[in-house]
């Protein structure tokens, strides 16, 4: 029996969850664990698959026999952006886990939003009991979702269920059942109906900085909340920052629940991090499950090594 | 034509959502708002019906012609505990709004409390950038809900499809699909598969003090969130609030979401309000729409005027 192909390990994540999820996973085959410095210096030219997370920039051209490169992540702009990225299927983690954890995070920052979670958290702080009178409810409010993949589609669903009136924009048209699509041409169309924007984006060169001040102020700012409201747990390169934090001081924005930003960890001087009016999380609204990202993994290798084409490839042309 | 019999509206809520609701309430009826003090001492012996949240006490004596009263909220124990309480029909409100309301707290706080909002928080004020490595995810909690009504079937079905692993219990056996249910005989089995305990109780001689340090011990210690979480937005007498408290601190409980107290407001002295595991809102969880309310109340009076039967009658022998 030929002994499997060796896989490298190159994930930049919390080094307790990688560790705990290796030793049932790939069973059989040879595992090339970055994180290990004995393997630093290693030669990898025997290895066929690597699984990264922002990989060393000098691990492709190390590698050279690779035959597919798994990201760790639903993103895989960290991988397009190696200079040495060799000509190779790039395949994206899709995973109910994933999926479900995102629509977990957005569902509550926009049900956070609605019922004025903020206000609330300030009141109790000044031991202040008083109702806010004029409460809406979801089924007044409309949630703009830009990106319709996998994780768009499931958050669009499950904030239908919750009572939002929800809409979505994709570069191409895509539908979803019971929620009104925009195309890229109608980019201000969708934004002048939308109350709370939420940000499920890749990160591409069409998308880099596309949440800038002229997109807020195509928000609309006749619903009841107010003012409009802007979720990111896409990618922070989408966002133009300074722009961001500048519209949520002069209330072209009313609110954010920022998950990412352009530079993680985000600067200690950032003035988002303390606006009354931001909600952060470190870049932690839908982390991959390791052991369910290595199953995920061996299958699409099974997939590949049965003759089977892989699933979920990234399309270079697009960036995702 | 006969003029329509009188109306009574004695509501303690936000007084400007009822002056706003009522011009276009109870078209042709004679409307007697004894929230304007012209009518304190008026004759209200011709009234037929009152619509009534936290009555003046002496309001059903004086209103000796009533044939129905009915109840602003969900709650009727406002209404109960009325010593001078006639023998008639009382009429829960029971809305789409208010069940929509409630399940948006309800969802909101068990996401909050599943995706580490309080820690998440805490580290944005400290100007900390750290993912906390280990994050369940709803599949992996159970929600366990006493009280299977409108509100508690409402929550459980939007819960599930937020992944959560949904029980319930009600005194008698209730059933409601996907959502395995226990009645009185089974509490302590409920309790103890229950991560997250969420009370839609009604307030009655049975549900008075319920929720206590007994209660509260039999809770599941063994999930992934670390101890058990409770959420009451039912009502506060259902609670013994320093027994509630003593097990916040002690970490007989983890974390709770409050909206109802014994008391409301609730004292400025009391120890809930500064814990940093206790989130607050001020019985605000579902509150009443007005204009829903007082559409609904003519939707009653105009059936029990045509001859047909009333809904929503309270049974007084149980309390709800």
């Amino acid at each position: 029996m030929t002994e499997k192909s060796p896989i490298i390990i190159d994930l930049r994540f919390d080094r307790d969850s990688v560790l705990r999820a290796l030793p049932e996973a790939f069973p059989g085959r040879p595992v090339i664990d970055m994180g290990d410095p004995e393997n630093r210096s290693r030669d990898l030219s025997q290895a066929a698959y690597a699984v990264v997370w922002k990989p060393d920039p000098d691990l492709f051209r190390r590698a050279s026999g690779l035959k597919a490169i798994f990201s760790g992540g639903a993103g895989v702009d960290h991988i397009l952006s190696n200079y040495q990225l060799p000509d190779l299927p790039i395949v994206r983690f899709v995973d109910r886990s994933l999926t479900d954890r995102m629509s977990e995070w957005v569902v509550w920052q926009c049900l956070y939003h609605l019922r004025n979670g903020s206000i609330y958290t300030e009141q109790q702080r000044s031991r202040i009991w008083r109702e806010i009178a004029e409460q809406p409810e979801a089924r007044d409010v409309t949630v703009g979702i830009m990106g319709l993949g996998v994780l768009g589609a499931d958050a669009a669903a499950k904030l239908k269920v919750m009572g939002f009136q929800v809409i979505g924009w994709s570069r191409s048209k895509k539908h979803i059942a019971g929620v009104e699509t925009f195309d890229a041409s109608g980019l201000e169309a969708f934004l002048a109906q939308t109350d709370i924007l939420v940000g499920l984006l890749p990160l591409t060169e069409d998308t880099r900085g596309i949440y800038d001040r002229a997109l807020f102020s195509k928000l609309s700012r006749t619903g009841v909340l107010g003012g409009p409201i802007f979720l990111n747990a896409g990618r922070g390169g989408s966002q133009k920052e300074e722009e961001l934090a500048a519209c949520l001081a002069d209330g072209t924005l009313k609110a954010a629940s920022l998950d990412v930003f352009v530079k993680e960890p985000l600067d200690r001087n950032s003035p988002l991090w303390a606006m009354p009016n931001v909600l952060m999380t470190p870049h932690a609204a839908a982390s991959s499950d390791v052991r369910a990202l290595f199953r995920h993994v061996e299958e699409q290798i099974g997939r590949l090594e049965r003759g089977e084409p892989l699933q979920f490839v990234v399309d270079r042309t697009s960036g995702y």
